[in-house]
């Protein structure tokens, strides 16, 4: 039987994401990562995530939405920084017409939600709605990775759910000036879990994290859907840190694509591209 | 004769906007304003129309550069603020293939700068751009808008190129919080100097204020440019003051769109809709 919130996204507007998802996607060089990433997120006009931090805001409209769970069903993980894990409480499951839980069997289709917890400091309980639809059949548990165990409470309600705690050591460089995190060794840790694919979703400090030089060869492609609303000062904003040319000191875009489409879906519409190394 | 930089738009692309232009789109009601007003510009992804103030930057492709052109040629006059002016020196004139001075007769097709400066800062000179094209019949002279009249010498190099100072008296709202400029004023002002369609490009502060929900109704269309790239931190944002819902006391997104349509072209995407009053 199917849920009553099961979504459905069309053959044809697939055919324009497709080649920017996993499966499909050629190894586009002989020093292959070990996981695919895609980096995806939606905004407003003016580049906010949500109108404050903190506060859910709806952006995209009901195509956008389905997209992100036919997105979800190509992945084998999904990622979100520990922010919005506590912020939003997300399910973070994947509720696309055919896969487990939705008219499919067992979890076939169901990512696995990882979420970034480098000082573990989001709290499990009854109510963590990634830990309810795991236990109903609808949604694998979490992985939570963190650079020292999580306490003991909190690692017995993930265990028993049947999620696990990936620990990482000293996860946070203190050489960078900014918080920047080792993406290089968690995509490691994750590929070692056998994840091949990564979805990486947000919140704010992930994506602007992973939109810095540093960091950004590390993706694979990226799936921008934007809303036509204004949201207005102080919302929690896609806008990394400045960049600076150091020869000629002068400040120089941060981060381009290449390959791109805009595909238009519903009121909004959906940027596919890769970054330019 | 042809100038060299002369631009063209191509006809399939026209099909795509010209329902939100001047001379297509039907006074919507009763109580017309006297002009038809579309507002204009490109920004970056993370909503920025430059790098920092007074740095022009490069963001959308050939084909969003004709279309821009497309547009002034579809309006009488294009309106910026007087940071715009000073900082980029621009051109204000329209270079599509077949309007006065690019392979067209006289001024046909020009639209008549209007630079908005309610503190008269723009000092004009042999290097100003604006006043050069007027010179060599490539593009009109510009009006300049201010709240006292212009020093007497900007004013006879205004007037000695055909332009000419409207004074608006006290141009500035002093019961506002912050700046806000007394738009209904102006287009007042502009259709008594017979101009029925006004594109608004800039630039950030401009733009800002026109997105705010007391000045937004003014506007008929809105046309938005994004390019693929992020220009970080500290850039000229697109980004309007927030807005608070005082009954709930709650933040709501500052304007929104309807009658959206996302244009595709070349490496950028055109937004076309109408504010939602």
């Amino acid at each position: 039987m199917e849920a009553r919130d099961t979504l459905t996204f069309p053959q044809e507007s697939r055919w324009n994401i497709d080649p920017y998802l996993p499966a499909t996607v050629a190894p586009s060089s002989t020093t292959k990562k070990p996981i695919h990433v895609t980096l995806t997120f939606a905004t407003s006009l003016d580049s906010s995530l949500s109108l404050s931090p903190g506060v859910q805001t709806v952006l995209s409209g009901p195509e956008s939405k389905a997209m992100t769970h036919y997105l979800r069903s190509k992945h084998d993980a999904i990622l979100v920084g520990v922010g919005t894990a506590i912020a939003d409480n997300p399910s973070l499951n994947c509720r696309i017409e055919g896969v487990g839980g939705y008219g499919g069997e067992n979890l076939t289709g169901q990512p696995r939600p990882v979420v970034l917890d480098p000082r573990g400091r989001w709290l499990l309980g009854d109510q963590t709605k990634i830990l309810k639809l795991a236990k109903e059949g609808r949604g694998k548990a979490p992985f939570v990775v963190s650079s020292e165990p999580l306490g003991e409470e909190n690692r017995k309600i993930l265990e028993s759910a049947g999620g696990k705690n990936i620990v990482l050591g000293d996860i946070l460089d203190p050489t960078a000036p900014t918080t920047r995190l080792p993406w290089h060794t968690l995509l490691a840790a994750l590929s070692k879990e056998g994840i091949q694919s990564l979805m990486i979703e947000g919140g704010g400090a992930v994506i602007n994290d992973l939109l810095h030089p540093s960091h950004f060869s590390l993706v694979d492609t990226v799936i921008v859907t934007i809303a036509p609303i204004w949201l207005g000062k102080d919302g929690v904003q896609v806008c990394p840190e400045e960049r600076v040319d150091e020869e000629r000191n002068v400040k120089v875009p941060v981060a381009k694509l290449r390959e791109t489409k805009w595909v238009p879906l519903g009121d909004d519409v959906v940027l596919c591209g890769r970054p330019i190394a």
